[in-house]
């Protein structure tokens, strides 16, 4: 049906390449596309192209950027005494998001995963023990997922951070703000007691 | 946090200008494509810009095309003497998509909505009876949608095309392939039942 429309039908190829974008949704999003001005689809075309062009990682923690080094390894107001281990620029958005901390980052870009062949080599590991060893850093927050590969590389990044005598943290495992006990998994209830602090 | 990224905050806004996509979606859809490599934000920049630079719409029918007439309005094998008014191009692809269909289309490019300041002057209804009167069309089946407005709009067309003595239909109502009796809305069972047929 949409062979006769070929541009239409490339946009609807191009927009299913998303996660989660399916043939569905990217026909309804390339319709709506065509019912808005020219103008808007330059915009867009514009940003898409924008974003290789224009944004980079940052040489000290490796977070995507505009300019290297990043904002936030340049920014003198953060402590240089905490970083964060996040695995991914998405992660690192997520804790700035929460105001709670202050200090600088280090983007993995990854996380070990030995069944789909990803080693420490392949991860911003060596980076993150070179920067440690000539810097303020006193204490070093693993923020990799609570997921089977996340666990594992906190572990294994805790063992090599050790020799350098910095304290280790991990993010708090437990119940999740506004949550329904009763509709929580097994193993994050488990973790929550084993966790369980004094009021 | 975005802030230090303006041309990933770009993306994102021009990204969340689509229905139905928040500020989330757009957030996952432009960190997948910054993981792809350029040549994919190339083709797809591309792609979007295509779009509007080579399709128009059919000057017979109205439907979007990038030839003119559209390949609908040149193919021979299509029965002339039966012409399908629909709202939008989406309408005319799910008619093409059940294969049940062999005669021309009329595309509205919209539907009579008084609510909205839309009436008969806004939508393509004088081409459409300016087109019935010079050819050789004998049945206009009305494939409005069954909405308020749908609704008003075929109905002002049947009163429109009845001085033409053509037949005018409507598709019809009833239970939708593969649904429960019991979650189905009551106007429609309501239609069905009204609407029943010999076996």
């Amino acid at each position: 049906m949409l062979d006769s429309i070929p541009s239409f039908a490339r946009l609807v190829a191009e927009l299913a390449k998303f996660p989660g974008v399916g043939k569905k949704t990217a026909t309804r999003l390339a319709f709506s596309l065509l019912s808005r001005p020219q103008a808007d689809a330059e915009a867009l075309a514009e940003a898409v192209l924008d974003l290789h062009r224009n944004i980079g990682f940052c040489s000290v923690c490796f977070h995507m950027t505009e300019v290297d080094p990043c904002p936030i390894c340049r920014d003198p107001a953060r402590d240089e005494r905490l970083l964060c281990v996040v695995e991914e620029p998405q992660d690192l958005l997520a804790i700035e998001r929460s105001r709670s901390f202050r200090g600088r980052y280090h983007v993995l870009q990854g996380v070990l995963s030995p069944l789909d062949g990803i080693g420490p080599d392949d991860i911003r590991i060596s980076e993150l023990i070179r920067r440690l060893r000539k810097s303020a850093v006193e204490e070093v927050l693993i923020a990799t997922n609570f997921t089977v590969e996340g666990d594992a590389t906190a572990l294994y990044l805790a063992e090599q951070i050790r020799p350098l005598n910095l304290r280790v943290t991990r993010l708090a495992h437990g119940i999740p703000t506004g949550s329904d006990l009763e509709f929580i998994d097994d193993a994050t209830v488990h973790r929550a007691v084993e966790g369980r602090r004094e009021l």
